[in-house]
């Protein structure tokens, strides 16, 4: 786990104070992260603020795992979620739903179920995604349950911890340690947008060309200031081991990865419109991951409007769904370059190298 | 819970031979129902043969609760499902499938993800949807678990239990309680077409006007010859209890119903042609309960094809999937037919009037 990854340096004019998804008024974000022997894995939930907010969903990877999506369908009822979750353990990792499910239900929050309002009777509305690391800490059975959901939400705060913790303890994106990144940016308008992702990709985050992450030049001014191109000896390395794991026949099982993540605005929208900057914000992870959307990743980005900020038209709609995918992107890159190495490869897992640690030159 | 509704009779001639979704060779089903003092829910596990059946998803009501169904889009990467969760206890019951999960990949069984197969190293592809029962037993908080799951599980069969079991316990359509129905058909080409709906709707699967089950007339050959016209006083007594419902304003809250179910077919079909199976069986729905798919119902209708049958062309495919549709309108009426009374206001909870005490002079 590490701060954010500009540390303590001013955050640009244009993001928000903690440059991250919390920006957005009333959201919470709360990580589980399971790294003891054998494990690789965890939850991270994104609570939203009391009431719940506006929702849409976009999934466009070819290997989801999902739960209560359906319910995010524009025609359908339901149009406010309590909580999000991310988690590791493929499918299995489903169940952390039910743990923040009870947690939320416990806290007298949820869709009203009896008229009049009665905080015992309310069904929290809790969509979920996950993403593959089974087997990456070393034993394939260590996969989050329902009490590390229950964790994740109680851990919920106003400070994003970025990196190697929660949903991406165990994430990898091509030959890279992957997990959680988060940015945020503040419009003219006044209207505030972030994001917050879990990469976890078959393809790459970072160009083996240039050893940078392939999303750096969407840095807002002073951003990413820090990071520049890395000495041609880490390059070369680089682009060796990639050779080699090729030559090992590594890609040949690509396994389900899955980028998964969380858009979020205090902008007023919809729900439809909700779906569609879920839809707009994997153009992010199209600048920023190299294949994306494969037949073995799951996609999944879910989009929350809170709707406590300035109201909002067409034109100004459009810009919050562009920043998102803005902050999609530039969320990707804090992830890579938040993420610290880590060697399970002695429990029967796998080494992981960071970004950070393949290109040290890359950073002033 | 009861038997098959036409009990011991002899099977219609193009009935299989339990007129239920276990006449496609390899399926089982799985109740386990929650009745003790306080509860009224269970779970119904639909499990498909070893290998996986391949299989679709068309979820058409306002208010659906579901776990992997993205995974189901034909677009997708994975093609077949080790089993279908229904399951009472509203979005809660979703946990079922984690208890599901847990038991099939005990046994091996699930998507393999390992290069060599490993039987340890598999994901159980676990799709679910879920229908409101939340407080119908007394208590709110009395909902289908992890372990309600795996004892659904446990307990698959190659019979069917109908009515008040399983998923079906806490059910109501209309002002009669609802329940699981089946039912089966062999087509003229020899492929077995199959149903198993769990009736929970805002609407009622039962003419008002005479008593009889919307789609009574649906029924094969000598299948509900055994069902007649009520009597008047019987129809007199049942639109009177209905009139006071109304005004008594229990129409005012509706709460999330939903009908939930399984159609299968020995007939080998595509991905997508499973998904259309599940969008014609909805017609079935239509035709069976009424109103339906309103913003208050949930309806998602699973579709399994097992592929040891015949071959099929378009127009063999057309007609499996009108009798998958005449199948889910049969079980309906099976379901509302083998439904047994309860009271549980002592508890708290409600009474729930089956359609056979409602009008018993329609049995002969």
């Amino acid at each position: 786990m590490t701060a954010a990854p500009d540390g303590g340096a001013q955050h640009p004019a244009g993001a928000g104070p903690t440059n991250s998804l919390v920006d957005v008024a009333g959201i919470r974000v709360g990580h589980h992260t399971r790294e003891e022997p054998g494990w690789l894995t965890g939850v991270t939930v994104v609570v939203a603020p009391a009431g719940g907010a506006v929702a849409g969903v976009d999934v466009r990877g070819g290997g989801p795992g999902t739960r209560e999506t359906d319910l995010l369908d524009p025609r359908n009822l339901v149009d406010r979620v309590d909580a999000v979750v991310l988690g590791g353990g493929s499918a299995f990792g489903l169940a952390a739903a039910d743990g923040v499910m009870d947690a939320l239900a416990a806290d007298g929050r949820g869709w009203p179920m009896a008229d009049p309002p009665d905080a015992t009777r309310v069904v929290p509305i809790v969509p979920a995604a996950i993403l593959f690391d089974l087997g990456r800490g070393g034993s394939w059975a260590n996969r989050p349950r329902a009490e590390d959901g229950r964790a994740a939400y109680a851990a919920a705060t106003d400070a994003v911890a970025q990196g190697s913790v929660g949903a991406g303890t165990g994430a990898k994106a091509g030959g890279l340690r992957g997990g959680v990144g988060s940015a945020s940016v503040v419009l003219p308008s006044g209207a505030t947008v972030a994001a917050l992702v879990v990469v976890n990709a078959v393809g790459s985050a970072v160009d083996l060309e240039t050893g940078l992450p392939y999303a750096v030049r969407l840095g807002l001014p002073g951003e990413l200031g820090h990071v520049r191109a890395p000495s041609q000896a880490d390059l070369a390395a680089a682009q060796a081991r990639s050779l080699a794991a090729v030559e090992a026949g590594e890609a040949a099982v690509p396994g389900l990865a899955t980028t998964i993540g969380v858009i979020a605005t205090d902008a007023t929208l919809t729900k439809a419109q909700c779906q569609k900057m879920a839809g707009v914000g994997h153009d992010g992870l199209a600048r920023a991951v190299r294949p994306v959307h494969t037949l073995f990743d799951g996609d999944t980005l879910f989009a929350l409007a809170t709707g406590s900020g300035p109201s909002s038209d067409p034109v100004e709609q459009t810009m919050v769904m562009e920043a998102g995918a803005d902050c999609v992107a530039r969320a990707v890159v804090h992830a890579m370059l938040a993420a610290t190495s880590v060697d399970r490869t002695a429990d029967g897992g796998v080494a992981l190298r960071s970004w950070s640690d393949a290109f040290p030159s890359a950073l002033t």
